[in-house]
């Protein structure tokens, strides 16, 4: 018998018809043979409903982040009662847990916290006694009994993180999309659903625009190999299942094209090529709290160099008053642009093949589109062009690497 | 530095306006020298939508008792998390605590679990520290760590219980009224509030019908020597303290007048007077869940006697029900009637003086108003009439014995 953990969104349990209809799921899977312990989130409206009340009983201020935590672990609390009650109206043996009452043990950063460790002895006991077993995604409690929440992307981090906890043999994300794709299927209508692909893999799309997961939760997968199947909860059809590489993968060069918009840059130029200049313009940016993608500098020329970097359109004018006082000391002049996006080209299989680069590169050349950032890792290619371009550019590298579906 | 516990019911809190009223009364409180705990409630009309929710997602069926307990225990959760959030925004430092958090600990009696054990540690340490601290009434947590809700009345219990774990010198009981009355104000206009009253005079005006409280909260304040207050939340007024009994309580002969509308009595005639014919009854009448509250028994006449007990009158088909099996070997006839309604006269002062039965028997008598059934406890004298006396008999009582404001 096996056990599997699955994970249903605040979409997916936004009314009691939905409940129910994910209590027969549950049950199904059980039914198949499998033991099932299932993470749900909050019904979808619920939360912000709380952040509502929360704002007026603060008088305009900001509300604690310690009683935020209290308040909003409440939502998850309700889904996992009222599912645990459709289960059993179903017929079937089901118990709720809280996180804390789950073995969540997370460190005391309250609306972001981290998990530090997972007692899973209470799960694995009403497992054994037949139970489906349903946990609240998004919160823990600390050592020392303060309850808290993981923040963005908590729900399907608790999913991965029972999983891997409880040695389950695969952990279902049932979301609203159908599964990862080989491109956002509103920009390239070709685009074709992935059957399987790497935790690397899979956090590059992650990074590079497609939202399906947030990456903390593949990197648990990741660390703790935790097979995951990324699938859609209003129908049945198999999703894209995300695991450890194999040699198979090896075979297939590129996975997919990822894309990002709303992006900015910022270039600071004639830059002293000299220690330290780099460090104080990043600790400049995030000592402001804006977390920089792409980071690009260029050879040196006659003892200065260009320093780009790329960020989300709206952090721009926290950025450029973060530069501000460093500008005198640091070079000519910094400019800023808005108004593009980033194409990530990602396959494990780049590593082996050359030519990859040079065939995205050829295929935007076709299109006449301009490259003005490029930057490479081991299995991702990722260049930046204007955003008015991003669509034509997508299709055109899909194209390329021949991944649309037959 | 006395230390205060207040409890807040869920009109009390029932939307951020009022959130923010308990918050500034807590304040006060805090700022006149005093440690303060808050227990509340949930806001009222969130208990009502959740057990909605439940009911859709049981299909018509009963939602069961572990998974009701943790979905009601979500309300409670709420309100503690926006009394903190409310108070800190008034500048000043509160934690809000789980009943389990906050060390209540039950039996495993879902809906309607009892305390068992206190450990106050946590709730000690936060007042150390200078919080205002939040308890969730109304709920608890098992020895191994099972959401649990304590029923009706709840939340005045964790109050009361909480009060007397810190050892708090007194109890508050925020409600909608304005403290005990003599009578209820609504059938004796002239009815008065009265200062202070013994945990039993309190016991024996609950438990004959004046249901401002629970009797089980009464009885562990009681147990544990907690005075506690029964006042308003909508008003700076004084409301009834309810405490140890005193030497100077003696005098006072009366206390309060109490009725009880909507009873019914069941009268077995003729029946054998033999032991065990009335635990026979009133196993019958347990077994079908009924309350029983009066049990008169006349003497023997030639061998049979009369057993005539009150109930609720919605009680009344279902007690008949339970008695049919049994009226062939115990007697004559069954008969019961509805329409009837009880008063009691409750003073500990009635102990040491007597004639005061004769007084209730008198003012009675003026109006015309025939005594169906009479029972007496030490400190009560409850007597049965038609139900469309009740006001007139409220009110004769009251009156013959000085209760009224002046």
């Amino acid at each position: 018998m096996s056990v599997i953990v699955q994970k249903y969104g605040g979409t997916s349990v936004g009314d009691p018809t939905r409940i129910l209809n994910v209590a027969r799921r549950v049950v199904a899977t059980q039914q198949a043979g499998h033991q099932v312990v299932v993470v749900v989130s909050a019904m979808s409206g619920v939360t912000d409903a709380l952040i509502k009340l929360a704002r007026e009983v603060s008088s305009g201020g900001t509300p604690p982040e310690r009683e935020m935590d209290m308040l909003l672990a409440t939502g998850e609390q309700t889904t996992i009662a009222l599912t645990a009650m459709a289960i059993q109206s179903l017929g079937h043996k089901a118990v709720s847990l809280t996180g804390a009452q789950a073995g969540i043990v997370t460190d005391g950063l309250h609306t972001k916290a981290k998990i530090r460790d997972i007692s899973p002895r209470k799960v694995q006991h009403f497992l054994k006694e037949g139970n489906i077993v349903v946990i609240a995604g998004f919160q823990g409690e600390t050592d020392d009994g303060q309850t808290t929440t993981l923040g963005r992307g908590g729900s399907d981090l608790t999913a991965i993180a029972i999983a891997a906890a409880i040695k389950a043999d695969l952990c279902q994300i049932f979301t609203d999309v159908e599964g990862v794709y080989t491109c956002d299927p509103r920009v390239v209508k070709t685009a074709r659903k992935m059957d399987e692909l790497s935790y690397d893999e899979m956090l590059e799309m992650a990074s590079s625009g497609s939202k399906v997961m947030q990456s903390r939760s593949v990197e648990f997968a990741k660390k703790f190999g935790v097979p995951f199947e990324v699938r859609s909860s209003f129908n049945n059809n198999p999703g894209t299942l995300v695991k450890e590489e194999t040699m198979s993968m090896e075979q297939v060069v590129i996975r997919g094209v990822s894309i990002e918009r709303n992006q900015a840059k910022v270039t600071l130029r004639q830059v002293a090529d000299k220690p330290g200049i780099a460090s104080q313009v990043f600790k400049a940016i995030a000592n402001a709290g804006i977390a920089v993608d792409m980071i690009v500098q260029n050879v040196s020329l006659a003892g200065t160099t260009d320093i780009s970097f790329t960020l989300n359109k709206d952090d721009l004018p926290k950025a450029q008053k973060a530069l501000e006082p460093l500008t005198d000391g640091l070079g000519k002049a910094v400019s800023a642009q808005d108004g593009i996006a980033k194409l990530s080209v990602v396959g494990i299989g780049m590593r082996s093949h050359s030519g990859v680069a040079a065939k995205v590169f050829e295929a935007l050349s076709l299109g006449g589109i301009n490259i003005q950032m490029i930057s490479t890792s081991e299995i991702k290619i990722a260049v930046v062009v204007d955003e008015d371009k991003i669509t034509e550019a997508a299709n055109l590298v899909h194209e390329a690497f021949g991944l649309s579906a037959e």
